[in-house]
């Protein structure tokens, strides 16, 4: 008999996840509350739940992937919880990316419950939510990173342990916040490179290989034509959306506000998205930031 | 007979690099205006001049290393410069970080004169000057560099070619400038993982196997005991000096200025720098300005 | 018989305030967690409750000055909350500095409940509050800022009518992250002239006439010695502590990431406040910023 | 017999100086390359001269007002320079916005030739410059600034001695530099009010009458409709440009480079200075960078 999966959050990472584990072999039962969803993962050879206890119903894991905090604590906690009706058997693994205090939060509520349970947001996109590439940060004791493995690993290429509950979101928060210091960075080194004259793509490959090296240099040039499968010479379509990355910019300043953390250049790259996004479409990929350095839009 | 070459500026980086064209079998004439400079280029094998005319005097090519385009200009140009009495046929290489502007005017001016000119700056610090391991960023004709190669393979690892006169200026400023960025925005990551708990080896090694990786994480991490070999593990001693990384970065505003382009995170990361400066002692290696954001000092 | 108000909260800032209203002829029964503080109220002729219950027991009014909404919210709202015990004919006023959220929320419930609140913050720091100058910024009905001005009057000198529930801690709150530019932003201007050997003195003068003139320039100057009696010129003892306007910018940066409002110059601002108190003392008076541009301290 | 003034440079600024020169009784006689600006001289009782020289013979006084450092320069240094030909008996005027350098260079070159020199550059715009009501901010020796009075007065309102030569240019910069910190922290403080429901007239004049009171509030309020006569209630049209403003910044930038003075707050205004002129119209008033922070254009 396959092992059951109730997967909570079929959108456009959780679909495609969900998908994966049933093409590993598990009996993955969905849920979410839209109905094309369900009928997605039905075709791709899951089942549907009507609810969330359906679906969780002699389930040996329960994965979710939502998109706040307050949807995960709903789900989770309180006297309609899931924490009060799966068993200690069942292993719970949130992908969401959340605020850590509501991660640490549930956490805790879940050993008191004797639930093993662990933060694991994810990185990668659609594209890798797709490619079953994912990279996967997680917070939570080691053992039950060590038995969400096997899942973790049909989904996902690069499984992190970045220490215990909420650490995986605080992995993800300070990776994220770093990105877009280098994706604002880049674009200006790029943009006064240009400007005074030289070959962006001549530029770009000087410093990847010099002391301005940086994963945006190499995979992913914010300046149109430099990269072919980069979303900038594609009209900045697909990838990581502008909005997104203002959440996630959000999150940060909100844990740096709690620590009582300077972040100048932090502070500043999340105004520069704040200022983009007034004046540009949000669904843009996020390396059209260079297009707030640019007159030509 | 041995082709010589006229090394003008042996000073940290010049005195070095000079050596290791002794060493790979070129008469190698240096001056400097400090003795001890020249007497340390005759005991490595090389000779000294008393002048700049003495030095140069048959030599095919001339390699100047000094500290600002003031000297550079002054080398070359006006009444008594050496562009007045090098032949057509002398090579000339400037490897000084210099303005732009400065670098474009020497190489017109060599170009009226028919004699062959590249702005060639260098990264890689001392410890690259001394292995022999630099990287040339150089501006000029591309037939220039190709006759400059074979000296430059001796002195460096990687040679790039960015571009016109004053070009190999532009792409260094460019770099630098990323990398004042790169290294001010991964402090204030990994302080705010700190500060939140996270072990900063752990997050260091997943931020730089995700999108936030970069040359600081790889090489040149600011966190003291994460990696044994920088300089933050040797109380911020050797490396890039504080000093060194504002003059860059004096030169990166001064490039924005002139080309009208917007940088607002370099500009902070400039400023940065200077408060750092004002509290701390500018000798120090440049991943101290993560002590900015600590209380620990 | 005299009219009797509860005063909650004697702190810095709600004991002479309270004191002023026993001045003033009215009957202050005051409750606060210190009893040194309970104390002085009576030695100035007012009354000391055992408990918020006993303080309120017949007042006309309610008057709190609370450190933060979280004590705010569990004096007046739940189970024990005082909105269940005062009755409709009490007018409640609250002088603490929250977030707007909970005064709006504090707000809604007083209304629900027919009694009449609205929300006071102050500024003008210990000196306004003993002097009886201090400037009120309140939110609430037009009708309830009438009846509750005659308090008020007693205790300050100017009340503003910012608009509905919570806009009087909005007005304080983009007021106060105005200040902090403001403080921020002269003392760069001062530095700026003092590197370059302009007298602070003449230079104020000429900026406080002319298109730079602001509340800084006129009343608070940062440089020692310009003003007699601002805290620059008594050590930065006194005055506004650097812990309380860090507390006010993150106020106005969660209420920034709550209406998604870009504020760059505000952001940097607060950065540069947590620097400060990083490496200074956050006791000291807040013009003591200018000691970050500053290599003496 | 009239005093014979010498006007350089009859632009948008100095046509209507020298107009008011007339008015009060001088025989002005100006110069400009432009022809209809010295036809609008003559028109209001002006004469014209053909060239400089002809311009400075027998003149008393010889003011400037020309658009940059350069143009001042060669105005008055060099072999063909005015220091050549007016005597030492002439007092020289240059009320042009330069680098402060530059002022104390031309200071300098005066003063060995016993030519009493002073910089007045002034504030108050195109409308000062109309109605007489200028700033001028000046450096130079006292006796010479007592000598100038006269002529200033006529200009002007307000006469500031900032100190030795040069220094009225320092103070100038720091004026305005300070005014972009003004102008973009009050958009950013208005801004925030508006985005969470305030009134911005209410919230400006709280602001104005408590600690966040400045020059913005006062006279020049971003948000149309606030203040009739104000470039925001006109399409933004009149006042001071953009353009002009980003030119004073880059002075304010290259002195604080010149001084290694750290300006983070200004850095960073000049910056959405630069950004907001990308993507806005550079000849709209300054107070358009609220546009900056708004979704509504």
């Amino acid at each position: 008999m396959m092992t059951k999966i109730a997967f909570i959050g079929l959108g456009n990472m959780g679909g495609p996840m969900a998908q994966n584990l049933v093409k590993a072999g598990y009996d993955v039962c969905g849920f979410d509350l839209v109905p094309e969803a369900l009928d997605q993962l039905e075709q791709a050879g899951g089942s549907k739940a009507e609810s969330v206890a359906e679906a969780v119903q002699g389930a040996s894991a329960v994965i979710s992937m939502l998109p706040a905090g307050k949807q995960v604590e709903s789900l989770y906690l309180g006297d309609g919880g899931l924490f009060k009706t799966v068993g200690s058997h069942c292993l719970v693994i949130d992908c969401s990316t959340i605020e850590a205090d509501v991660a640490r939060k549930v956490g805790q509520q879940a050993e008191e419950q004797g639930i093993d349970f662990i933060d694991a947001p994810v990185s990668g996109g659609t594209a890798g939510a797709e490619a079953g590439t994912l990279t996967f940060m997680v917070g939570g004791r080691a053992e039950t990173v060590e038995q969400a493995r096997p899942y973790l690993e049909v989904m996902g290429q690069n499984i992190f342990h970045a220490g215990g509950a909420g650490a995986g979101q605080l992995a993800k928060i300070c990776n994220n916040m770093l990105l877009a210091i280098l994706m604002t960075g880049t674009s200006e080194a790029l943009k006064l490179g240009i400007d005074n004259g030289l070959d962006p793509a001549v530029l770009s490959e000087i410093m990847n290989n010099s002391s301005g090296g940086n994963w945006v240099l190499e995979k992913y040039n914010p300046v149109p034509g430099v990269m072919p499968q980069a979303p900038a010479s594609h009209g900045y379509r697909g990838g990581f959306m502008v909005g997104l990355m203002a959440k996630d910019l959000g999150l940060a300043m909100n844990t740096a506000a709690g620590s009582n953390t300077a972040t100048p250049m932090a502070s500043l790259a999340e105004n520069l998205y704040k200022i983009h996004s007034i004046h540009s479409d949000s669904t843009l990929d996020f390396s059209s930031i260079i297009q707030l350095y640019d007159s030509v839009r």
